[in-house]
């Protein structure tokens, strides 16, 4: 049976991995809608090759270039932020894959959990501000979510050796970044250059700090908790560095199931679109003895503050997670631009949630007023450091 | 509901480790029947405590001793190899978990496959000499086979990620056993008390020999061909010095499954009988950070000439594997007395293969006669070397 995906966000990294994936996938999935933000050419690219019947350009300065480039094809032209709901609420659409960088494709991960659709959600934002909420629409609409974070698809592949009521843990896997063995002291005197060479996935500058400052991970521990509905407790994080081992999960029994494959965000695209099924695809296969060694230990604590910092905004729920995200986001910017240090960005994130009111995330709104305070309160707090 | 359960081989490592797990697995599970060889007084002892509603004793000097123990108990008392099939047979029988050493308890799991009982095999001998003929029961019968090795267990668990079609691949890990870095030169001196002295698994004199000559893991190949109906070329074997990741199924989207554990016989053990459900049981948790590096490499060919044998048996079939099997009994026993060296229990192997004419596994005579053919022809050639 046909299965008719839309992506948003397809001329970003994962995006692009995604359509090379539904190349390889053959004719039984078709593209009914794509979107960009503002790369107008690439996104005219693409529509000319997969013939959707919708492409969506969220910053409008760009909508009059989409038209003449796409005039002469049969393609409706959608264009801001409402474009993105049009299609996450279209009738035809199966599989709605997200890789929408930041907080700005949630309204339409929520319009497309309403009704009940397959979510395949590439960026952690969505499940990071509003788990929650998400969580409620998708169990009210009988949706699904399919991750297609590299860990949490390696959690999701590995539960289905037992039951949900059987996981004991699950234990995510991070590379630990570029400064996996620094002290806390080394960590002072990180430069831009060290923190954007991470050892080895590679990734775009915002992710690529979020890595070396291990926010990643604190986002993956809440991802994770509403993802699989399952306690902070349950939920441990394991340095190995090579990368291998995607993660684990540890069944009440005492046994461990990993998911292991190169660094290759092609197959966990690839499964969140075929799942349940299992097709032969582009990611290259492993070959273990050529790897040789995997190493785990614990992350440190005190280098990371970050992960401490995820589990406390992961147990107090409500706004917090949109405040760690939005304080985040802004912290970052503001180390890429050079205006604050890289010790600095984990230190206004604490900052900004201790002068935080948490309130239950009832709406999109409360999270929209959350994440808008938090990066109002840190502009003031860069300016401060 | 309750499930009862009858162990075949109670008194051996593996029958005594399933009363452990039976123990804490509390009242829903319960023993039917016990068996052992001529361990009488811990046959008595187990039945004392269990209750079951019979006992077998397959060596019949002891029948006489294990009734006297047991007068005064409403149990039935079974007598020689015959006794093993009642058992396999019984009516309220759900479980028949079978850890008999050798041939002998085959003609008792064949009975129990042709009346569709679930099987949890513990020793390789009834899919490495009958797997094709216990497959064919199986599937005619609706019964199901539960591997207790832990990494046929491993495989089994890896593979509830996907379906059998799925499959790609089923590596199967090897702990390299004592010689693992030995070159084929250094194999010529090997003395009886280096070859019993495993670096991972505590197991009687036999399996330990099978471990350091890898007949073992020849045997497993044979096993998996049958127990998971996979063809021999997708089945690969990595060895892999810590022992701790069981095993391992690639699948054609390139994603691996891997099953992780302490080496500990009660998890897969309690699995078999548990299966589909996974319950909080006495396996020890693992801690990989504790562990810190696992490693993995091609296995030595030339050393370990056993594999190769083990790929060519699997791909002949017929009851190839059924010599193979009872050469290597005959000849490690030769070993542990001393009267053959190391290096040549698997020349025997293999000059016994050379001299033996294939035929099919049409029914379990065929199976036997080939069995004893071998042995016969051990003899002679161990007498020659």
């Amino acid at each position: 049976m046909t299965k008719q995906i839309a992506i948003l966000g397809s001329t970003g990294s994962i995006g692009k991995n995604a359509l090379r994936v539904i190349d390889s996938l053959g004719p039984e999935y078709k593209i009914v809608a794509l979107s960009a933000h503002s790369k107008v050419e690439l996104l005219a690219e693409q529509a000319r090759r997969y013939k959707p019947k919708f492409v969506a350009i969220t910053n409008s300065d760009y909508a009059e270039q989409l038209r003449e480039f796409l005039g002469d094809l049969d393609i409706e032209i959608l264009v801001g932020p409402e474009g993105l709901i049009e299609i996450a609420e279209l009738q035809e659409m199966d599989i709605l894959l997200t890789a929408v960088v930041g907080a700005a494709g949630l309204p339409a991960v929520l319009a497309a959990g309403r009704k009940g659709k397959r979510l395949a959600i590439a960026n952690k934002e969505p499940l990071v501000i509003a788990g929650e909420l998400l969580r409620k629409e998708i169990e009210k609409n009988g949706g699904v979510i399919l991750p297609v974070d590299s860990e949490h698809s390696a959690v999701f592949q590995a539960m289905q050796s037992g039951s949900k009521e059987q996981v004991n843990k699950i234990i995510l896997t991070a590379s630990g970044g570029p400064f996996r063995q620094a002290t806390a002291e080394d960590i002072l005197n990180v430069t831009l250059e060290q923190a954007l060479a991470h050892p080895v996935w590679d990734m775009g500058p915002k992710i690529t700090i979020d890595s070396a400052t291990m926010m990643n991970k604190a986002f993956e521990i809440i991802e994770a908790r509403w993802l699989f509905d399952i306690s902070v407790e349950k939920i441990e994080v394991l340095i190995h560095p090579e990368s291998i081992v995607h993660s684990i999960v540890e069944f009440v029994d005492g046994s461990m199931i990993a998911q292991l494959g190169e660094p290759d965000m092609c197959l966990p695209i690839q499964y969140a679109l075929t799942y349940p099924e299992r097709v032969a695809g582009i990611a290259r296969a492993l070959r273990l003895e050529e790897i040789g060694t995997l190493t785990f230990e614990k992350p440190n604590l005190q280098t990371f503050r970050a992960l401490s910092l995820g589990y406390e905004v992961a147990r107090t729920g409500g706004t917090a997670p949109v405040v760690f995200n939005a304080a985040n986001e802004a912290a970052v910017e503001g180390f890429l631009a050079s205006r604050i240090k890289f010790v600095n960005i984990v230190e206004i994130i604490e900052n900004c949630l201790n002068r935080h009111n948490v309130k239950p995330t009832v709406s999109l709104e409360d999270v929209l007023e959350a994440d808008a305070w938090a990066r109002r309160e840190v502009t003031e707090l860069a300016c401060s450091v």
